[in-house]
């Protein structure tokens, strides 16, 4: 049983958009992710997935709906079947929770799915 | 679908170790607490519980080992069974991640359960 401190964790990641995992919660995962950029548009079918923005400026599209924007100390849960595609003008990062199911590109899968998350 | 800013929802607190649900992700609650001086000693059997704190000091102490000190942008999940017991010896402010089955005391049911947290 280990503290985890987000900061340090965040020194690890050197690429965008490959979430790390932190730490486990029964059967969820917290994650951490540097992103930069236009996501792709996905949903995941059978999974909540919790944002919580670090550092910087996320914005959170929704298909058919305002996008939203999460500031650092702001949370967003997107509900399964909803489809998302983060954005992230200048370099945002993020806590992800959610299920160790979760795929980051859920629905979408292509080049920038990665199947099995590392630790860190 | 409404994102969650931490510090608006905290300023919603005005009582100790009242955890309030702020959001909801599969089975789990993200919920937020002030604590100020030492909580029971207490387990959850079935659930493990993530702490972060988003400010202030948080000691984590455990049965048989090193107390865990936590500050801002630090967590911690402490394990089902695991005896544990927060203590702050000034106010902090804390996020916890846990299954909707979570009673904050635990095995120690008493004056200080909240049997069903309230949203904010």
């Amino acid at each position: 049983m280990q503290k985890v401190n987000l900061q340090e964790k965040l020194g690890l990641i050197h690429d965008h958009w490959t979430p790390k995992i932190v730490a486990e919660v029964g059967d969820m995962h917290v994650k951490l992710a540097k992103i930069e950029g236009e996501f792709v548009w996905h949903a995941h079918e059978e999974e909540d997935e919790l944002f919580m923005v670090l550092s910087g400026e996320l914005v959170i599209e929704l298909r058919g709906r305002e996008p939203i924007v999460l500031v650092p100390g702001e949370v967003l849960v997107v509900p399964r079947g909803v489809e998302h595609r983060p954005v992230a003008h200048e370099e945002v990062h993020i806590m992800l929770f959610e299920p160790k199911s979760t795929v980051n590109t859920g629905t979408a899968e292509g080049e920038r799915t990665v199947d099995l998350p590392e630790w860190i």
